[in-house]
């Protein structure tokens, strides 16, 4: 069976009994390509490619282009699926489609996947990373790949938004490590953009979200597989990536969620009492996941995903209060109220910020059972907050 | 230089700048043998040994003993110093004492080194766990190490005070396992326990902890130089241990804490920039206390102490709501408001289930910056309501 980044999305969305699979939208990935891409850092990539895809239509003067960013453990997927029978549509389909709250009968939506792309093996995913060949060596990155920001998935957003002749958006929006790029955006770039949605999001990474992020890699060092990150002709540190991602599953989640999954136990679980090598059934469980989705992951791919997000601080070179008197977007912020990764207090600095510099910004919170993952999950629930958000002038 | 169990807390007490590190009372380490001891899940442990500690003075009748059962890197050192000079004193000094909250004039204060004991390298902690010697082998236990239980730590506490000719506690109190310890006290052994005093507490490890628990274990699993556990003849698993104490560390703090300890950046840091192998600073920081600790820690001695909180279940045989029908204490119950790793509401379960069945129990947050280790650093705050508890009849 192939693994799809879907998958991992079924399995939760299957917990939860919510989620309706049904999409009106078909997309296809499409493939664009920067001959030699300069980074934030300074450093050269070469023959950089990224995937893309697009719902809805382009208008004459290209002036309806919302722009969707994706979370770390995303890819472009955001909506609509590649087959009627595909198992699951994009993440965000629950409001990206005809006549849904971002409607793809009015935008052209347009997501981007990321570098350093976390799915680097599903097949429907297109990326540069570690896992690329480079073509100075002809053989893949590895390490020698140069760190990239925020601003680096934003630039490479901005160039193929150029390539098709588009000067400015209409809205960008994404949740998580997507929120992180919409506000780069916003504050870089502020003409391009007049309307600004940060789903589960942070104005920076502080102190805590970067020592946060930081456990998710350790796991892989520790596998010897990993070999400081030279594995691409041997075994991959699946057991390390495997750990990372059941911190990650769990950090993005909240108790509600995974007690209901995982009733409590009316006496002391016989297994794990007889024998110090067995493990409780909430550990089995939270282990399948992670190894499902170690499949189509690369280890370095998310150490340097890690980095990029650990880095982040709107317009990446002032503090946050300036930064923000930049920004030429009305903005809407949407915490989750029970997120444990990015706690609503880091949408709540950037929307302060905003209020203090004089701009037009909302915050409105998800209450839901799954913690940062009702961001995605649960997004339906603010689904007529955003309409009406992108209907304002 | 020798490294303690105090260093550690001094590292975080004085970023904290809280704690006064004057302590009146001086204790000593003692020594409590069982040479045989038939654990919970019925394996056998010869020659089991810990250590305790005591404050004040068992009165004639020895109706004035209050238990103080220890938090998961803790110890019986629950107060004092052992030489003036010691840097630091016991973890809870600040409410145990002379005049204190636990007031050393009236009560005889008495705290036991757990089984498996997590400073299992610390000259000053007496336990037996898989670093001890089995006597039938003549070999460390490794992983032949029988599981042990809370129920387990208790009963060998009770041995203990049998062989003192105590046959009844005046009170018992802990953090965080501690509190598991003291509510499985009240529930299994009711004639025995009048009050009890829960901090930072649960009734039973919910799915969400267990699997929280198990991500601190992951890392040692992973490091080569754990060899399933049998490494007492070679290098020990430091690197997996630290990894496992770094996540430990995080998730019994709070954002608060550990941003007001390392100032948001104004711009992005230079060395985690430029190269994929540096860290940030708050990951130097995190990873310094961690490397440090776990050189008195034993990483299997940690996988065993996860092992027995996973297992909590108050009373070990029935639901929660039917074992609390059992205890006959009044209770105290102070969880943490900002805890993440042993949330309030766990703390409010085993409350709620006294009160429906009738019970005298009364909860009491602590609000800090710190989370989980509120209920260690800053029990100052809470010092009275346990004074006028532990005085009510």
């Amino acid at each position: 069976m192939r693994l799809t980044q879907g998958k991992w999305w079924i399995a939760l969305m299957l917990l939860l009994h919510t989620q309706c699979f049904a999409s009106e939208l078909l997309t296809q990935k499409q493939r664009f390509d920067i001959p030699e891409f300069t980074t934030f850092g300074g450093k050269t990539i070469k023959q950089l490619q990224v995937g893309y895809e697009s719902y809805g239509t382009l208008n004459a003067d290209k002036s309806n282009v919302v722009l969707i960013t994706h979370f770390f453990s995303g890819s472009s997927h955001a909506a609509g699926k590649y087959q009627p029978e595909d198992e699951a549509p994009g993440y965000w389909d629950a409001i990206i489609g005809p006549g849904k709250a971002i409607d793809t009968n009015k935008f052209f939506v347009l997501s981007v996947d990321s570098l350093v792309n976390f799915n680097a093996h599903d097949p429907n995913v297109i990326t540069t990373g570690p896992a690329t060949i480079n073509p100075d060596t002809g053989k893949p990155w590895g390490l020698a790949f140069p760190v990239v920001t925020i601003r680096d998935f934003v630039n490479v957003q901005k160039a193929l938004l150029e390539s098709l002749g588009i000067t400015k958006l209409y809205a960008v929006a994404g949740p998580s490590m997507g929120s992180m790029q919409a506000l780069e955006w916003a504050t870089t770039y502020p003409d391009w953009v007049p309307r600004m949605i940060s789903v589960i999001g942070a104005g920076q990474s502080d102190a805590w979200t970067v020592a946060a992020l930081e456990q998710w890699g350790l796991p892989i060092k520790l596998d010897p597989n990993w070999n400081n990150g030279d594995y691409y002709s041997s075994e991959p540190p699946l057991a390390g990536l495997t750990t990372g991602l059941m911190l990650l599953t769990q950090q993005a989640l909240y108790p509600d969620f995974i007690n209901s999954s995982n009733p409590q136990h009316q006496s002391l679980e016989e297994g794990p009492l007889a024998d110090i090598h067995q493990s409780h059934q909430v550990v089995n469980w939270l282990r399948g996941m992670a190894q499902a989705r170690a499949k189509v992951t690369d280890a370095n791919h998310m150490l340097y995903l890690i980095r990029a997000s650990q880095l982040f601080l709107a317009g990446q070179d002032k503090p946050l209060a300036e930064a923000m008197q930049q920004v030429k977007a009305k903005t809407l912020f949407i915490p989750a109220s029970h997120d444990l990764l990015l706690m609503p207090y880091l949408a709540e600095q950037p929307h302060k910020a905003l209020l203090a510099a004089g701009k037009n910004s909302t915050l409105v919170p998800i209450v839901g059972p799954m913690g940062h993952l009702d961001g995605v999950a649960n997004i339906n629930q603010v689904a007529e907050q955003i309409q009406r958000f992108l209907m304002q002038d």
